[in-house]
């Protein structure tokens, strides 16, 4: 079976693995993400020491990126708070080391075309992925393609209400304050409640604000997209209790207006934990790869 | 050339016209909106009596719709305030008194179709329409596709930030009172300031609360979108000064989190009005009917 190269570019880590179209991984490396040059060249290393030939290599990556083919700094991180890494050309050494083709998107939309390769949204076109942990990252597909458009999505900094009387903290976005992200992002539950969010007991109010705050966004993200799932993980989800929190207010929230199952009855099998777990973002990269080498080929 | 009829089928009022590919209109009926039989059946007539032979008919229909062709209901009005219209079946009528393909989709994803055709989407996949009328719709493109997925958008149904102290005003949703649309529709400028909008001076605050409330709904489309452009148009919208802060607001709210000309020096050709004024309605139902009739041609 063909194999693939993926990278799972993060602000702290990087993970380089080598899988094939079942979503197997055969190797995997993990290393801390130091300067550009150093951190990926590690990645070729890594990749040019394979045994097998690799069919293309995906690139699954934090930043803001610039993901228009025809710009002249399509594959870069662009402006990003991690020392060192703004405006660094991600893209441009691992074509140049690797001599196979390389798919390039954001880690969120990598994670959800894993998913929708092998996880929690097979069979749909039109699906939502968030991650919920330092920052809130969303991505996902319309229509069977990855979002793009004028960048990628930002969804993090959407806007919710704000009720200053109930909750007077005012957010931790450097950027917006009180954006979602800012909001309800780990750093702010921790922030706010000023223990850190694993040692908070299920039954602090804390959990009850977080999950109101993640349905409000919910809400937004689904009016505007109206996605047939969303796939909803990162740290913060990983307490049990949230996740129930959460669709018992998406379902408060938008109060019978739209009278589906999927909204009501059966929010269980619509909002729902990504299937993929710890290896989502390398699969991520994984399944940009295999993407990649069928974009590459001659067209018939 | 070939012709298409198209029927902006709206809650007050319908207009039926003919139309060809380069979007002229050549016949227009308009009358009120009545029971659903009557209403119905005197576009069926009115296409009729057309001579030439219509390669397809469209219809912008107002909603909620069930758009998922594989369902018992597609083509119907789901759940509509307008007395006599909820359950109704729209496309069955025309289908079977027309005898041609009829395409079906929401007003706001017609008129987002017919500004992808022939105004200011033109060469754009990744978009955004909206309407801020007497209610707030949005529709649009990502990838080229026209949204759809779970049901379609409510955009008008997404949260923003009310602050109640600076704005008491509970909002006019029945379903949310202030979601976007119940603190930003016309109605709602209009209750909270005890005037009409068209009589409401340029410079009383109510013009820049509105737009700030227009502008925190976009910021959250732009955040989960990521749209190429956003085209803003609707009754509110004719009030020229509103365009001119929304923008302003969008950009002192993005607050440079997104460095890109669109969002900032070049926000004025990012949010723009529409392209096709009173006639984007019908020209939609007439792309809609354009697509249908290209759908419907044996595949090669």
């Amino acid at each position: 079976m063909q194999v693939y190269g993926g990278i799972e570019a993060g602000g702290t880590k990087f993970v380089c693995a080598v899988g094939d179209a079942s979503g197997e991984l055969l190797e995997r490396l993990e290393y801390a993400t130091t300067a550009p040059y150093e951190t990926l060249h590690r990645a070729v290393d890594f990749f040019r020491q394979q045994k097998r030939a690799l069919g293309a290599v995906g690139v699954a990556c934090f930043g803001p990126l610039d993901l228009r083919p025809a710009s002249r700094t399509y594959g870069h991180i662009t402006s990003t708070p991690k020392p060192g890494w703004s405006n660094t050309d991600v893209l441009g050494p691992l074509l140049q080391g690797l001599g196979v083709p390389v798919g390039f998107d954001t880690d969120v939309n990598g994670a959800a075309l894993a998913e929708h390769r092998w996880g929690a949204a097979c069979g749909l076109d039109t699906f939502v992925y968030l991650t919920i942990g330092t920052g809130i990252g969303g991505g996902g597909m319309v229509g069977g393609k990855l979002l793009h458009g004028l960048l990628h999505p930002e969804m993090g900094h959407l806007r919710v209400p704000h009720d200053r009387d109930a909750d007077p903290f005012e957010g931790t976005c450097p950027f917006h304050g009180d954006c979602w992200e800012g909001l309800a992002c780990g750093p702010a539950l921790a922030e706010r409640s000023g223990m850190e969010a694993s040692v908070l007991p299920d039954d602090h109010p804390a959990w009850v604000l977080e999950a109101n705050y993640l349905a409000l966004g919910l809400v937004s993200i689904i009016c505007i997209l109206s996605p047939q799932r969303v796939i909803i993980g990162g740290g913060v989800m990983r307490r049990a209790v949230l996740l129930h929190l959460v669709r018992k207010r998406v379902v408060q929230l938008l109060a019978g207006y739209l009278p589906l199952p999927a909204l009501g009855s059966h929010v269980d099998e619509y909002i729902v934990p990504p299937a993929l777990g710890e290896n989502a973002g390398v699969l991520g990269a994984i399944a940009l790869a295999e993407r990649a080498a069928r974009q590459a080929e001659p067209q018939l």
